[in-house]
């Protein structure tokens, strides 16, 4: 297949695989570059080192491209930087912050850079600032969500019109049916999050994947909109969040709430009950954990086939 | 064009106008269903005289397939349905509501009954009850909205899924490229509202079109969650009740700010900063008024243009 993505990154099907924290390390990454998409790996919740290790063992991996994921908000994100320029990384995609600080020093190094959004106010800042693509990401996506609350299907058409930029459509993407109706609404290829995140290269904790696999209709939703909006599964933490939030709740005392390292004791340790499970609406629609090959395989073939049977 | 909906009702275009409270009348309707789609009546916002006129308005203004919305928890929802059944009209839409109640009567009397859900839980309710197809409406959808605030990009796939009743997508649906995607997503058909309402024959007061016209990206959010939720246009109304969520406010004092006849004083009177404006976030691709009749053509182009040019 042949799209302006898969010839920016040079890869055999415009599929992404979202940079996530706690699931997007060097096997997932590896695995889905390896199937022809183009593997992330998740720096935000990697310290310097971590990052350093995960890109080498990435490289050893593969031969095939892949990049790295960088939240702009989180605190070590200009060692993060060097440690790309000095392993000779050259896709980087940025998420959660501003594009017009870090984007002209990632284009000198001759970077590639992708910005997600989620609204047609920060699109315009990327074409500004020089960014490559953009990925448009809806209100159904795991994780950090934009405070408009823009749906993939109202947000996808929204940006095509707004900026001329490659454009990558991610929230509610896990297969081959919402490929194809990304790439209707004008995307030029697709991010994929919840379904790697279940997947068998995944590093999330096996009850965290099999809480997104028995995930099913209204059992994620965006909390902590006070402090910066979440997707989350629906556990003991998310109730204690959503009774405070209806009796009137400050952003302080829900912080306070949500202390440090709930994502990792969700996530990665396990604890699915007190910690914070960031995934999307997708989830309800992921019934098993697979390899992250066959997933990309599988996108794939259902794409073709549905694209045929469309009246 | 031939799809399980285009064969249920009769029509050209699987296109349906949503039966909208104070902008579906007997011009629009009309106006639709002469284009080769399915035009709805309101009946939401119609005493059971006014709906008696409108109906024989539209019969005579048209002589292909209309059919009418109910909201099931109208208080008037009986006088409504016996006037449907005198005037011989075979299809209605229901909705706000369960279907269990009143579908085996309306199946009684001939009738094609399509409900509105939001919901897997809803979906299966439907098929129970021996109802037609399904309208599965998204969180991106103006006015009433689900609890579980499942988008159009998760919604329709987790409903072809769970039943193989016909299912139109609804919610965030304003073009061609939308209702490609939606069929992508295995819908059989489309319910269009919002690019409607901003439409010539709409019976909403011009102001309130032109809110419609001049909205974008983050200009509706769903609002009065203890209540009913509902997605409206940001104005001062909005304001207000956002400021008494975020304090905290009782179901019992949002209904008393909401008061009576807001939706009247906002849609059909023009009163754009104090009344209710019920609309969808694709309100925001939506840059003019023009005859429905145009819409209804200009949707179907755009399909049959995209649709070929899909990688």
């Amino acid at each position: 297949m042949n799209t302006r993505i898969t010839s920016l990154f040079g890869i055999d099907y415009p599929i992404i695989q979202a940079g996530m924290i706690w699931c997007s390390g060097w096997q997932l990454a590896a695995a889905v570059s390896n199937a022809g998409g183009l593997g992330l790996l998740g720096a935000g919740s990697m310290t310097p080192e971590v990052l350093e290790e995960q890109i080498r063992k990435c490289k050893a991996a593969t031969n095939k491209p892949f990049g790295v994921n960088i939240p702009l908000l989180y605190s070590q994100v200009e060692k993060q930087f060097e440690i790309l320029f000095r392993e000779g990384i050259n896709i980087v995609f940025t998420s959660a912050g501003n594009p017009a600080i870090w984007t002209p020093l990632l284009k000198q190094h001759g970077l590639t850079v992708v910005h997600v959004i989620a609204s047609v106010k920060s699109a315009l800042k990327c074409e500004q600032y020089g960014v490559d693509a953009i990925v448009a990401e809806g209100f159904e996506a795991g994780g950090h969500n934009g405070k408009e609350e823009t749906t993939t299907f109202a947000l996808v058409p929204l940006i095509r019109k707004t900026t001329p930029l490659p454009l990558i459509a991610a929230g509610g993407i896990a297969t081959g049916r919402g490929m194809l109706a990304a790439m209707a609404l004008g995307a030029d290829g697709v991010q994929v999050g919840s379904r790697f995140a279940a997947s068998e290269e995944s590093s999330a904790h096996p009850a965290f994947k099999q809480k997104i696999v028995d995930s099913g209709d209204g059992d994620t939703f965006v909390a902590l909109k006070k402090v910066v909006p979440v997707r989350l599964i629906r556990n003991s933490f998310f109730h204690q969040v959503r009774q405070m939030e209806e009796s009137g709740a400050s952003a302080e005392k829900l912080t306070e709430l949500l202390g440090k390292g709930r994502a990792k004791n969700g996530m990665f340790e396990g604890n699915t009950e007190e910690g914070e499970l960031e995934i999307g609406q997708v989830a309800a629609l992921i019934d098993r954990i697979q390899p992250a090959g066959e997933i990309v395989r599988e996108i794939m073939e259902e794409y073709t086939l549905i694209r045929k049977t469309l009246p």
